[in-house]
């Protein structure tokens, strides 16, 4: 039997938690929170399991939840969104990049993305029938916009960009966001799809989203994860904003995929959202970035910067000559911790000897995990 | 721009209980339960919340779930089925398919669907770059198998039949089950997706599953729904049992698609699982099909036989010489009761005055419906 996706094998996050579950290991490697979720959404949830929430939301969501998403969006980014037409609530943000892509790109189109990245989107692209072209983030991370723009031609269907950037960290610039919009002007039939869904987690600057690029507005699509925002990872809600002839087709393909998202986590996120103040989840995390950063700064790890989401990269070239792959490995068995190592997110491999610590932890968590890498 | 799925439409379901909302009418018309869910069921999720039930689930689900589903699968087919390795939990049955039909179906490969069929079949063929082959069912909603295997060549890759069938409420004989068995043996390359979301709300006849036919096990995917056997809709949640080589095409795409599905509904039906007996179901339905028959006994409309699901179709010929779109849509704004028009279910529109009704409804809503049809 021919294979759609003969190269895709167990994703790497799958892959480092079970060998974490084999070795004992500490897991930094899945980007998941281990500690409780907020005790008032909890209690929210528990107090609408004996409500009327146990059937078919609609397609595109509970109407109050669209609308609590778009007083978000205005609030936080000054957007004015029409909580009716133009957001879809999805099974996470994965299923609203999946649905995206199968409706957007078309056989043989191209689709711009930036490595690494993350990866779900190569899959969804060759499934669509479309053509990944994958472009390398400049060393320090940063995206080289010339090459970006001599990627584009006619046939380029879509650009792919996250913002802040897993693994990274890295946030765009105002200076990043222009040079986007000038080859976004350059050819206006390319699609932006932003995977925003680190945007409460950013730390000195402020997270530049496309919501507020007025100009790109109309031709973008912007996923967002209430799973990252809220620490609850297994919930699997997610929602996009999209200009309205683009997301009328992503609702077609949303309909026959998943039709609607879990009744329950709707309307619990929905009032969730009422009572929690989202600029409070930066100044938690970057807590917990600096209490880590500290915790290994005497170690031989190199720590590199980190702007935003909850993932600390660092270099081990110091430590070993070994491939990212195979000293992630070793990592695992022999010091009792596990990471992501970046090469898995380039299509080359590009091995730049960085790994990926998750720093969604408790306190006690980070601190276990410290002592074992202190030692490497 | 141009569409994916240009003849989508927002789906009859969701138009239905929108016009049913408008006209204030009793909604007898997308499939969804009104009654309360099971105390039990909503107490053990309640009772979760406050546990580490949050985040990510692995791909393929929840182990206990996995094993649990398994001796279900045991005991009600008598089918030995290893967790680990042939089940996988889906977002609903809905992409439970979706995923089947974008893993499995190769551009410009046949599948053959039998009309009436579900909304999700075509659009979900059609985006993998497939090619749906649609045979009407005759006018008793049985299978001319003569016509199915005449539609079979070398280019079909996939035959999807649906098993409790919706909205006819027919189930296959032990002779559909055997004439399948001869195509399947005739076309050794043709994939058996077999859509069995009601298997549980059969009545005087048992539910003859695929599971029970070991011959065609090697080249079956079968898809079932937690949402339609525990009257949860709204929780989205299903499963697939396939042969080995064909779930693992599947979990591929899946694993891009959502990732994994809600952690906290998943552990809630494990646990719910324990303690069920599935068995109940059936007589609960049959109650409530036997109650709804008679009460619209005496009205105009003709009940057709109803050997299974939720749905009960009824013939207006005596009443109207409408289509039967036209006669839902006066039957919503001049009666006020919602259904849905059998014909939308067809390629060819075939109109044969049929229409659905859903009982998965109160006794008190059965009866209210029941007065306005006796009117009609
Ligand atoms: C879907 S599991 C991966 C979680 C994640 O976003 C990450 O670790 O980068
Ligand atoms: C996904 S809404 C449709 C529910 C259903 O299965 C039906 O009414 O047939």
């Amino acid at each position: 039997m021919k294979s759609k996706l003969p190269n895709s094998g167990t994703s790497i996050f799958s892959v480092m938690s079970q060998l974490a579950v084999k070795h004992q290991a500490i897991n930094l490697s899945q980007g998941f929170p281990n500690f409780p979720v907020d005790e008032r959404l909890t209690a929210i949830t528990a107090a609408l399991c004996k409500d009327n929430v146990h059937q078919y939301m609609p397609m595109a969501g509970y109407l109050p939840l669209l609308q609590n998403i778009a007083s978000v969006t205005q609030k936080q980014y000054d957007r004015l969104v029409d909580p009716t037409t133009i957001i879809l609530v999805t099974a996470g943000a994965t299923q609203g990049i999946f649905a995206t892509i199968q409706a957007l790109v078309h056989f043989d189109d191209e689709v711009i993305v930036i490595d690494p990245s993350y990866d779900c989107y190569e899959p969804a692209i060759l499934l669509s029938g479309g053509r990944p072209i994958r472009i390398a983030l400049q060393d320090d991370y940063t995206v080289n916009w010339k090459t970006v723009e001599q990627a584009c031609s006619p046939k380029t269907k879509m650009l792919l960009i996250n913002n802040p950037h897993n693994p990274s960290g890295k946030i765009f610039t105002t200076h990043d966001l222009e040079q986007l919009e000038l080859i976004m002007e350059h050819y206006p039939n390319i699609i932006l799809l932003s995977d925003e869904v680190y945007e409460y987690i950013t730390f000195e600057q402020k997270h530049l989203s496309i919501h507020s690029r007025p100009k790109l507005l109309e031709r973008s699509v912007i996923a967002s994860s209430f799973g990252k925002t809220f620490h609850i990872t297994g919930w699997k809600v997610g929602y996009l904003i999209a200009a309205e002839k683009l997301i009328n087709e992503i609702k077609k393909v949303h309909q026959f995929t998943v039709f609607s998202v879990n009744s329950l986590a709707q309307v619990a996120i929905s009032n969730y959202l009422e009572l929690v103040d989202l600029n409070e989840i930066a100044s938690f995390y970057q807590k917990k970035r600096d209490f880590f950063r500290k915790l290994i700064s005497k170690s031989r790890f190199e720590l590199l910067p980190c702007e935003g989401t909850y993932f600390q990269v660092v270099s081990y070239a110091n430590i070993s000559n070994e491939n990212d792959v195979a000293f992630c490995k070793r990592l695992v068995e022999e010091h009792g911790v596990a990471a992501i190592p970046n090469s898995v997110f380039y299509a080359d491999g590009k091995d730049l000897k960085h790994i990926r610590f998750c720093f969604a932890k408790t306190d006690a968590t980070l601190e276990a995990a410290a002592v074992k890498l202190n030692l490497v």
